[in-house]
């Protein structure tokens, strides 16, 4: 199992090439997802096992992925607190935490009875991968939820989530420590299921100053992460648009940090005490340019990842949907092709 | 007029109390604001030398702010580029200006012929203000302003800017070139007018990494300020979410620079070499809590700056438009109280 790339890299053992995989791969600038997307909505995509699993193998059958990663949504596990919501576009909760008795109102069922169609896929895309590459299962890091569940939809000043940190600490530590019992337990059943590494996505982080970030972010996202230690499975942690936060995220319990795209991965490294493999970092708006800039700048990241204790490419965010498909295939051709010129 | 603390504050002098201002202090937080957006666009406002004046003199009068600034937008002066838009209710232009021809297409009128009414407003203020507080003119740096005249409107991944950035880096430069000779044109007139300190904004500056952001940037902000500094008026530089950018900062040329409130004030100083008095940088988001919290808070920033080469207490960005018109009290009196305390 060892032998896979990505899992080496995570791993920070040595590599014969650079593994590459990157944020929404299966995603809506592939041909063959619109495809699927055209007959079902994003949120039946999720729940129904056999398209989730075929979304996740359209990108390591396209352009040979290194790793594949559930198809599913951050929200999802939120079913398992009693809570609804939508798309529309974007994520739209049926009715917001934000009071102390909306959080005491909160009750934790099982994800494997409220969400089960998450670990079908699970088991689903592990037979259908049958041991081409690794499967990374998913969850949003409990500050991240809990912004969700507290803003209720899209944002731009996320005054209601910090008006609750803020104004009202004990309230905010209460609903944190659901969700990531919930985070947790959901990851635990993910691993259970098949995922052989997981990343938790801390999105919002970058929203807080290093001590809030410490005492409402980096602590629960450091529980989750040491609760899944035990598992053995690499434990990957991403917090966007948080290089002022690298030196609290030093502590966080995981084995690979995420990147974004806004510092150089050598800079990123020695903020981080050189000791985490990195994952990431080119920025997904490199991909409007030509397939030629896409090669050169790609080279460039590999370049600073040099001397870093692993590696695996990755974007600094989500690819984006009008991302044209012959640019990732640049990307990945000059990520694979890296060994040889080495 | 050194007497003003603001300006004082500026110039790195002792001051016997700190200064403040909140940015978009005049705004739809405060009833009166409100009253007089009822009866015009917010176009309109900003046209009309008189409501204009009104308003900028609304957060004078009821909080006893240290200055006041220009009631305007950033995207005014983009008229002198013969460009036309609108807001709906975020900034969108009629055309943004993409590829190549359209750059060479625009062409620089003189600000004080194409938008008179900005250094009208300004005459008229320094009339109404009396030497009560000083008057701050700004203009965004030609990095924001040409994101916005790019993207055309509101973006979430500002992927047409950076495709111009990263794909035909030369067309980029012969905007930002333009940009920054009406910025140049647009603040010296503003000046002339008799704006007694001027702030950059520069917004967007975030998004890019140290590199990109010093070529594309840091050079053209720079420019603006040097062009400025034979006006002996304090030069101001806020670049919101930059802290990734702090060492390049170090080299923007301005008097002081300002800060968002992801880091404390005291490692900001450490980050630009202590060279530089700060102005910030309590999170706006902080005056959704009680007015306790809020003092709480207001003394943590002081007391983060009590080391600064000098200080101008503000919001770490603009104040949101549901924010308790008491807590922005309760804010101003905690700052305005620290006298007696030290």
């Amino acid at each position: 199992m060892s032998e896979y790339p990505f899992l080496k890299a995570c791993r920070g053992e040595v590599v014969e090439r650079t593994p590459i995989w990157i944020m929404r791969q299966a995603g809506r600038y592939l041909p063959e997802y619109r495809e699927v997307r055209e007959k079902v909505d994003f949120l039946t995509l999720c729940k129904t096992p056999e398209l989730a699993t075929k979304v996740t193998l359209q990108p390591i059958d396209r352009f040979g992925m290194d790793a594949a990663i559930l198809f599913s949504d951050i929200l999802v596990p939120a079913e398992a607190l009693g809570l609804k919501f939508d798309f529309n576009p974007g994520p739209v909760l049926e009715s917001p935490v934000r009071s102390s008795e909306d959080i005491e109102r909160l009750s934790l069922a099982d994800p494997e009875e409220s969400v089960p169609f998450v670990f079908e896929t699970i088991r689903m895309l592990r037979r259908e991968l049958a041991g081409r590459v690794p499967l990374i299962g998913f969850a949003a890091a409990p500050l991240t939820l809990t912004v969700y569940l507290v803003e209720g939809s899209g944002s731009k000043s996320f005054d209601q989530v910090k008006r609750l940190l803020y104004g009202a600490p004990s309230s905010a530590h209460a609903l944190l420590g659901k969700v990531a019992e919930l985070t947790e337990r959901y990851l635990k059943a993910q691993i259970a299921a098949g995922a052989q590494a997981v990343q938790l996505f801390d999105t919002w982080a970058g929203l807080l100053d290093p001590s809030t970030y410490r005492e409402f972010g980096l602590r629960y996202a450091r529980r989750v992460l040491e609760a899944l230690r035990p598992t053995g499975v690499p434990l990957i942690y991403f917090a966007l648009d948080s290089n002022h936060l690298l030196e609290e995220i030093r502590e966080c319990g995981a084995d690979v940090v995420g990147a974004d795209w806004r510092l150089p991965l050598g800079t990123v490294s020695e903020r981080l005490g050189q000791r985490f493999p990195l994952q990431g970092n080119l920025d997904p708006c490199v991909l409007f340019a030509s397939p030629d800039t896409v090669a050169e700048r790609a080279r460039w990241v590999l370049e600073q990842a040099r001397d870093l204790p692993g590696h695996i490419f990755n974007l600094g965010h989500g690819v984006l949907p009008q991302t044209p498909v012959e640019n990732v295939e640049a990307l990945v051709h000059t990520v694979h092709s890296q060994r040889e010129e080495t």
